[in-house]
């Protein structure tokens, strides 16, 4: 049958533009069962007459919705629901969708699955005052600001960055020491760019951020992985087995994905390390921030007195990751070189992005909003603990960790915890292995959830619960 | 002497941030002489009291100030004008700093001087359609527009670009080949990333744009310079001189920089020796709509049956190039592949500013853009060429071309080119010579200027009888 588009009760004065609520509408009606897999839609040029819009309005839609499979195209027979839509297939009606790149790049949406790590409490972002920000930054653009920025980074941020360091992290840096680059992984291609070379060995932490590693041998560095136990990273380990290597990637604050803390001793032995052998010392910083027994640590960097730190710090923890948003800090010795870099890759962001987090940091937003978060933080950490110790204390023990972003539970025996986090992913939820972060064999077994978009202790016992049918 | 802050009438209800607004009256003090070399300026603590703002706001302000050489700080006795700027100090009181980066990288501000290269005409951009765009995407925005986006792009501005890429120029792509990106660049850099080794050959034009033999050399690739003629790249020659090359970077809609077209035998050859040595093509088309003489041509992309051809397409020069914002074809054969490596690079722009290129696509006002500025480069380009001629005809002769954002002013005699284009950058202009694009020895001589920012005949005028004086 064709199908009669009355369900299309579009809003012209929305935010939303039309394509998307064209789209949202057929999801929507897909869903709802008035439209079945098989049903003949209008042809997009026959719709946008209908409806009085432009042809490439209802386009856009149909290929949005073509490529994430809810619509197909027959050629002459026109556009049909496809019939291989089931009454399970993915569709939400009420939300937004949650990331249709997903599809389109064949993989699952990524975003905000129960524990999802690495994400921000985002319904705790102050949005009203980054929109006036924003709005004042776009009225406020001349035409200078449309030229080609610098690719070192926008000059206000660099200056913002660099105060902001001294400030809350004990870095002493000019703002030419801050290069902005569009993540974290973007600054660590930075730093392969301007100071390593294919072949190079570079130690990294084990268990560790894998997305680290990955990147290192993609771009042609051999990542050696080095273990970590409760001080961090073991120094000695890596000067034992790897004393040759060019380069160090760490995360002293709270150790990805442990969170501990690399101690001072180990923190003075690196840096011996890498002043005898000339090597480089890379400092992830991606939530130095969030520590909730006493104050932040100083960075590692803080403590650098030969120039061998490179400190990378992100803005996709501490606003959020569509930000696409970094940066790195280099030894004044490196400024020439990587600025070098930066010109031959055209690098650095959008200057209206730029703009927007300069003012919000020079304006006192961004230390206020960090102070809350920290808070939040300490309180979600705490209740999603208790919650989850309730429900699943017979089965797993919650480490006790001074900060970070998410919680370790240990579970008994070895490897349980990858049957468990795929269990765990098929039922929906987000979950990562602590043994899937490791090239070693002698990783014992943890999950590790995030806690920061757990707004309710009701929340965590549900989840508990769902969890706990999985065991 | 200590000054007095009277002359800082700042306007809090202004867009123009306070520290900005600061800096700028600084700047027009120091200008104006008000402020003089030597004079000791408030603390920022005792301003800010004074003032009463926040300390961070004034400390913004003086740390560019200082980082700009206008202000500096000399530990207990204060904070001074700087001595040693002398009238001659480059202060522009009424403008906004043109690019303050500059200062803080040591090179001079990129930012309109005249003839400037790449720069499309910022005074014809439709800025308030952009910022009600711009305001609408900020407006919309929910949280999870704020995780994660995806790392190939935005859906929405992928498909967009899809089905412009289709009716514009003749390629025919699903979405999920093109991947978005920080612009030209970042696109080369990601093909290379994927498809290319360290040692790899790539053919170059010659002469041709910098900045693509530079970036690969740095990639650890060997550029090898093929001539051009007046059909362009003279494949028979690069098939002699280097047949084992993997890869060819071209740019075939209007050749940069001499503007001539790839002609239809030279492309189908360049396709030929691709396909029988398996080696890629990338086609930089950065300005292949802007030509002035009948249709725009088909890319050549959409004469690749083989899949070896990546277009790689900005939105540098048809939008503007602070946007930051690229996208990169592939063959649907090597999607799987570039997934990964924006998976591995976490690559990809603000989800912000994609949202909103998507809607000024969507919506029709990116179509409308592009041909009004076709025809307004159309007769910029004819009126400079003309003024230009007028005052330089006995000097120079100015190349016909069918389309591009330059001229080609050529110079008698060799090697000409270079000390003319070194005076005019002394003078102030902006002035690339051809020879500078050349790595090969039989370089003709020719000024590289562009007319798109050039409003007026007596504009044009003024500017030709300044090259007088330097001839």
């Amino acid at each position: 049958m064709t199908i009669n588009p009355d369900f299309l009760q579009l809003d012209t004065g929305a935010a939303e533009p039309l394509y998307r609520q064209i789209y949202m509408r057929f999801r929507a009606a897909i869903a709802d069962g008035l439209l079945r897999p098989g049903d003949r839609v209008p042809s997009a040029r026959a719709l946008a007459v209908d409806l009085g819009l432009a042809r490439g309005t209802v386009e856009a839609a149909y290929s949005l919705l073509a490529a994430e499979g809810y619509l197909e195209t027959r050629g002459q027979a026109g556009t049909i629901v496809s019939p291989a839509l089931t009454r399970h297939a993915p569709v939400a009606p009420s939300a937004r969708p949650a990331d249709p790149a997903a599809d389109l790049a064949g993989s699952p949406a990524p975003f905000h699955r129960p524990f999802q790590m690495g994400l921000p409490a985002l319904d705790a972002f102050p949005r009203k005052v980054w929109a006036a920000l924003a709005a004042r930054a776009i009225r406020a653009t001349q035409a200078a600001d449309m030229a080609y920025p610098s690719y070192c980074g926008a000059p206000a941020l660099r200056t913002a960055i660099a105060t902001y360091l001294r400030l809350s992290r004990g870095i002493d840096c000019a703002p030419s020491q801050v290069f902005v680059t569009s993540g974290y992984r973007n600054s660590l291609e930075l730093a392969a760019r301007a100071l390593l070379h294919p072949g190079d060995k570079v130690w990294v932490e084990d268990p560790g951020y894998v997305p680290t590693s990955d990147l290192l041998a993609w771009a042609g560095m051999r990542p050696v992985p080095v273990p970590v136990d409760d001080e961090g990273l073991q120094v000695a380990h890596g000067a034992a087995c790897a004393p040759d290597a060019r380069a160090a990637v760490v995360t002293p604050a709270h150790q990805s994905p442990l969170c501990v803390s690399l101690s001072l001793p180990r923190r003075l032995a690196l840096l011996d390390w890498a002043a005898r052998n000339d090597a480089w010392i890379v400092e992830d910083d991606y939530d130095g921030e969030y520590r909730y027994v006493g104050r932040p640590l100083p960075a590692l960097k803080s403590l650098d007195g030969v120039g061998r730190v490179l400190y990378a710090g992100t803005f996709s923890k501490v606003l959020f990751p569509a930000i696409r948003l970094a940066y790195l800090v280099v030894p004044p010795a490196q400024v020439k070189r990587f600025e070098a870099v930066c010109e031959t890759f055209a690098a650095g962001g959008p200057a209206l992005t730029q703009d927007i987090v300069a003012g919000f940091m020079n304006e006192g937003h961004f230390a206020r909003h960090i102070q809350r978060m920290r808070r939040l933080y300490g309180e979600r950490r705490q209740m999603v603990a208790a919650e989850l110790t309730k429900v699943l204390g017979r089965h797993l023990r919650i480490d006790a960790q001074p900060g970070g972003m998410h919680l370790v539970l240990r579970l008994p025996g070895r490897h349980t915890d990858r049957a468990l986090a795929a269990r765990m992913r098929e039922d929906g939820m987000f979950a990562l292995a602590l043994s899937e972060c490791s090239a070693l064999p002698h990783a014992a077994s943890a999950l590790l959830l995030s806690f920061t978009n757990i707004e309710t202790p009701r929340r965590a016992r549900e989840l508990g619960q769902r969890i706990l049918r999985l065991t």
